[in-house]
């Protein structure tokens, strides 16, 4: 068994799983490893390029290409046919779901006005809104969807869960439900997959139904916004927002999104931080194991057919 | 019965407890109700004068005399004897928890760099610090203290809880274990009420003993925390820091704190926000209903002896 991992740090945890396992690091910036005809099981180097991935040309007896990104549609062309593609379902839910709540406190509790008041020297206090007693919309409930209604449930928020599908037994609500659901919320947050539904689902009808003053936060991709739509109501202060993820992507110096009114920006930073690699590291050592045991492999998005 | 509440929103609450309820709005800014003489139960005017509470003096009446603040030091000069002094503990608990949470996260996933690249039209990612699998040490285990552990608890961090006194049936450890617990924490949290022992207890030792890069956060009082100990550590990048709460304070605007590196300063806004109101008005409610049922007060925190 033959296996390619993208950090050292997850050789040894690899090496323990089985006696016969061959464990090779594959940055997909350095070189290519000697056993590449004889890889099985290959953890594609995370938020890498084209060229990298199109090692698996080289991978007659390839059967699992696991990724580490929740995102797939980049590694499609490069996944032969009946290979296993494994997506990393879960391993930045924590990361970013924490940058969802992170996003919407600096925001109620005016941290950027604070930074800037700091910068100033100026001590400035005064009321402002805190995250209690507020109704927090969360559209799109997956696992990250999950991962953000938990870590909000304490603060003392009502929580209303939009899906694509109605699940009554989860207090789930359908997407058509929105036009009611939208003026109720103090904060909307987008956490969707982009998807052609969901692209530019944010726009001007979308943002009129929103309550004024109302939050919008999206960690979900920037095109699920409809930029010009948001810009129009931020310059007139109808509702503030703090995007992770902008459209387009990275913001250029002179877009105007930079100095709108009520926005907090984040440069993209969900999923990349400290919580990655030992989130990363289990799912990899729990991957390879069920493959080393013939046990069914999680996270499977697509079988190959190239 | 004569009630008098500090906001107009409260009188409608209190006139319906009782049929023979008399009620009279005294902020403290405005005139003195005629009533004054027979002024039984006293909700004191929020973060008001030495003048306005003055007006104790000219109430004969007077059993209760109900606060809006856990502090309740200010009031003891105006507590004619015999009247129960009751403060508003877990009022500001929802309000200063959440801002102790804002502070970790802004600061860990760095808001105030990102706030100062919108200003610069710059989008500069990277690999930051996430909350998850930090251990926070929380030192002061009151009712915001427990607080802030719930909200903490979904984000997938340890949390070691510090008090006065040791309660080994909450895991509540005692103040003289600091030493050693101070080394494993990623985040200190310092929510104690400022006593005599608690007074400068930040100081140079207790930071010295803290792990390299940790983050130290204050919503107690400003005076909890040797600025200058501190100052001296976040110039050597030894630590960061994240403070509601200064000493001075307000901050003068030549101190040197507002320019030390990786720290975030709010000006004390920890509990005024929108979630005050609501929760004054439910404890004013509980409070003057038990009053007309004779039962207990909650929150006496001295009884007048003047």
């Amino acid at each position: 068994m033959h296996v390619w991992v993208p950090y050292e740090e997850f050789v040894a945890d690899v090496e323990q799983l089985a006696p016969d396992v061959q464990v090779a690091v594959y940055t997909g910036r350095d070189g290519v490893p000697a056993d590449v005809g004889s890889v099985d099981f290959f953890v594609a180097p995370y938020a890498t390029t084209a060229e990298a991935l199109g090692v698996t040309n080289r991978m007659p007896e390839l059967r699992v290409m696991q990724l580490l990104s929740a995102g797939y549609e980049h590694a499609l062309p490069f996944l032969p046919s009946g290979v296993a593609l494994c997506n990393a379902r879960g391993v930045h839910d924590a990361s970013t779901a924490e940058l969802a709540v992170a996003l919407m406190l600096a925001s109620l509790r005016r941290i950027p006005r604070f930074v800037r008041a700091q910068d100033k020297h100026s001590w400035a206090p005064g009321q402002f809104d805190a995250l209690a007693d507020k109704h927090v919309l969360i559209v799109g409930y997956g696992s990250i969807g999950e991962a953000i209604d938990r870590r909000l449930r304490p603060f003392e928020t009502t929580i209303t869960r939009v899906a694509r599908t109605p699940r009554p037994d989860d207090d789930v609500r359908g997407v058509e439900e929105l036009p009611t659901l939208l003026p109720q919320a103090d904060i909307v947050v987008m956490v969707t997959p982009l998807t052609p539904q969901t692209k530019g689902m944010v726009n001007a009808e979308f943002i009129r139904r929103m309550k004024h003053g109302a939050l919008l936060v999206n960690v979900a991709r920037g095109a699920v916004v409809d930029t010009s739509a948001l810009l129009v109501a931020l310059e007139e202060e109808r509702i503030r927002a703090a995007l992770d993820v902008t459209d387009p992507e990275p913001l250029p110096t002179d877009h105007p999104l930079w100095d709108a009114p009520g926005l907090l920006i984040s440069p993209h930073v969900g999923g990349n931080t400290s919580a990655f690699l030992p989130r990363a590291r289990r799912l990899v050592r729990e991957q390879v194991a069920r493959f080393a045991n013939n046990a069914p492999l999680e996270n499977i998005v697509v079988l190959g057919t190239r």
